[in-house]
């Protein structure tokens, strides 16, 4: 096992489970905190902003800052300063979106916007869509800030920002560039923002399919653990697999 | 030629465009009417019960009365019922298939119902999506009255029942039957209603891909009016062409 000099880490199912504590997390962060060994908390949750993910998890008793947490949203705003720095958006989502993209500049606008960006938005309506779709038809740059299918809650599994972003996808036949895991936009970004070599960073999180893949494509070791969404029978059937698979995180030597 | 006995009429794109009137309509259905040939307008559009349909038509100086309208919400009805007849059902939905549904006699529920029927509707919020996918992913028969990606408006192109229905068969990874043109479903009920042999019945539109495709799939003679959506450009591409193809209604010998 190599000692590596920056984490990035999931969140839901890694950290806590929505509103459960998982019990080590606390103490594996405390570890990399005690070392001085820098980590980042890597998101596709687009809703909420870095200030309040950082509550949560000190609610959870982790040590953790705003500048500690690297959401989808940030990623989405940097992606599009990138392109064009003075762009007009019209967005669909709620306030950490809003947040992200306001802390950039960017001009918010209905018509003919240059870039149609999407995040979860639990107020949808007919109308956002109307408006996402006729500036998608009209030539505006799509984006979504994840395919995430769907929402874990206390009430099953709700939709995600990939489905709602679908109706914009199947109405203009135009496909969004998605920012999130497993995509490696968010990745590299994070990394850059860590600032640790990608030789020596670890992604770890608890879902295959966006954590791990999103290390794997981005060309960086990966650490699944067992504690959310994918389980040991599930990993077996993937072809590829993560550097390292544990139960808990309190297997993991620092 | 053949004298068909019977006519499967489309409406928009074919009886009207939109809010604007087409000329050649009005004679074509009068002459149909004339000689006592039966006709049944079809419809994709799952919001009108059969009696505004037929109040629009008549607005347009076409011959209709709520009889002679087949709407893919009673399509979808007739569909539920064959297969159970006292289903309950979750419905998203305009004024149309709620009528529809309600005329058989089913039961509208929330929580854990046999079916989830989708049509168009722009009152579409979170929490109407997030009941479809819980009572989806509950085991529910998924259901959608039509697949039309997009709804022409005066606005420009705003999003059909097909990019809503994305929705949750994204988040649920489950595919709906759909009971609209181009499938054969809506057809096969249309033709039972109108009464008339499939040999001697013909499917008349505007728009390749629904109209002419649900003739094609369900063994009719079609014919093709390019006074809507294809062109007779896109026309020749198709692989399996209609059995005629005019540019008027008047062109059309009954």
């Amino acid at each position: 096992m190599k000692n590596y000099q920056g984490y990035l880490i999931d969140l839901d199912g890694t950290m806590y489970r929505g509103t459960e504590k998982i019990e080590e997390a606390s103490d594996f962060i405390y570890r990399l905190h005690k070392k001085g060994i820098p980590y980042l908390f890597v998101t596709n949750n687009s809703s909420r902003t870095p200030e309040q993910v950082a509550k949560k998890l000190n609610d959870f008793e982790i040590p953790a800052t705003p500048n500690q947490v690297f959401t989808t949203s940030m990623a989405t705003a940097q992606y599009i300063y990138e392109l064009k720095p003075h762009a007009s958006i019209y967005v669909i989502g709620e306030e950490g979106i809003k947040d992200a993209l306001q802390k950039k500049g960017f001009q918010f606008k209905d018509e003919h916007p240059d870039f149609v960006v999407v995040g979860i938005d639990r107020e949808i309506n007919y109308e956002k869509l109307s408006l996402a779709c006729l500036a998608v038809r009209s030539g505006a740059t799509f984006i979504s800030t994840n395919a995430d299918i769907a929402l874990p809650t206390e009430r099953g599994f709700l939709p995600g920002n990939g489905s709602i972003t679908s109706v914009i996808t199947v109405s203009t036949q135009t496909e969004p560039v998605f920012i999130g895991k497993p995509e490696s936009i968010i990745m590299e970004q994070a990394l850059a923002f860590l600032g640790t070599k990608k030789e020596e960073t670890i992604m770890v999180g608890d879902f295959y399919d966006t954590d791990i893949m999103a290390g794997i494509r981005s060309g960086m070791d990966t650490l699944l653990v067992h504690t959310g969404v994918t389980t040991k029978e599930q990993l077996k059937e993937k072809e590829i697999q993560p550097t390292y698979s544990i139960e808990s995180l309190s297997e993991w030597n620092i």
